[in-house]
């Protein structure tokens, strides 16, 4: 069975759907995305294995989610490092950085450095609403997240893939493979590119939006924020 | 060694720094402490014991943290019930409500017959800022719940109870136990009258502000939103 997935345009009448219909606010519903990306960081890759993680945030609600999940994962002990070079003048996306800064975790400007002291990447540059072509200073993170041999979680979207198309034909990311995807509320069609584990996110779908969409979502266990899903979106 | 507690005076200026020092939103800091109570509802009372779930919302924050855990236990298989006399006018609250009625979640208008259907209590009626006498319709409310021998967990407080003092000498209250309390950000004063299981939610705060109000936190563990705590407030 093939899986199920969400176009870009249907996330993102989706994620209208959640803030009005829904009546989700913008903060609780990142919130629960970091969060649910917090929890398979800390599935896939727990303390043990080593603390520091590199974020790597782009301009957009990718990168806000990449930046709750940093504050969720200091708080399991872990010791973030932020790399958010186009910090977003939103009010939200400030008061998140500064929640981060409360916590003394430092931002940097210089990704290569960062990269050769860290133990795994969170890379929550681009999303759903991700379209060609990739802007500065990205194309050189996304060649060197292409090279790296450490672990990389990708949210929602590897960064730099297309939506519907997966990985570019050629140019920065046309090799990049995350060994983990997070996919907030529904898989999008680029997982099925996607070799690696793969986690669902987002347990506030209501029964209606997820028959509307035509989800098929899977039972998520106890009180877990995430599930993972096989090649066909069902529950492993 | 005595229980570390946090007035209620000191509870509010709390409240205040982590929305302007802390830069949280009241969406994310109630989206995470009704989280910890729902949390700590699935710590001891698991669905096998029973999905049905009545929560009790007071007019203010600590009605709103129930809101909040209804939804999650929804999502984690419960059956709740919401009984929510007092409905706030505020955007936040009308938004909690939509989306627990979007899940067709029902409301009650009814306490003693919801009491007779139901597996376990949720106690969101008063939080920190209290303060007597208690107004209708809750003093019924109150009695039922000192007589009934279903489970309660009460949010921040038993429901009656004086911050400082604890129980009240007589009246609706008086005889007021429940069986888990939740005490959020840091336990009350009134948490040295409470025998019980007691966890402690609010995994957000900085140490900065744990210091500023001398709080000593206990470590969670992994992804933990609580943790449990002994008379001495420490982990147990």
């Amino acid at each position: 069975m093939a899986m199920k997935t969400l176009s870009a345009k249907n996330a993102l009448a989706l994620d209208k759907d959640l803030m009005s219909i829904g009546a989700f606010s913008i903060d609780q519903l990142m919130e629960l995305a970091g969060l649910s990306v917090s929890q398979a960081v800390y599935r896939v890759h727990p303390p043990s294995r080593g603390r520091r993680v590199l974020v790597a945030c782009g301009p957009g609600n990718n990168g806000g989610d990449g930046l709750v999940a940093a504050r969720h994962l200091w708080h399991y002990g872990y010791k973030p490092t932020i790399y958010y070079p186009k910090q977003s003048k939103n009010e939200l996306y400030q008061r998140l950085t500064t929640q981060l800064k409360n916590l003394n975790i430092p931002f940097t400007d210089d990704f290569p450095s960062a990269l050769k002291q860290t133990d795994h990447i969170v890379d929550a540059i681009f999303g759903f609403s991700f379209k060609p072509p990739i802007r500065d200073p990205f194309p050189s993170v996304i060649t060197l997240l292409e090279e790296t041999s450490i672990p990389i979680t990708s949210v929602d979207a590897p960064s730099s893939w297309d939506i519907e198309e997966g990985p570019p034909k050629e140019g920065p990311g046309a090799k990049f493979n995350p060994e983990v995807l997070v996919s907030l509320t529904a898989p999008k069609p680029l997982a099925k590119w996607f070799v690696g584990r793969h986690f669902l996110g987002g347990r506030f779908v209501s029964p209606d939006i997820a028959q509307k969409y035509e989800l098929e979502l899977p039972e998520y266990d106890g009180i877990d924020q995430i599930v993972e899903i096989g090649k066909d979106g069902q529950k492993l």
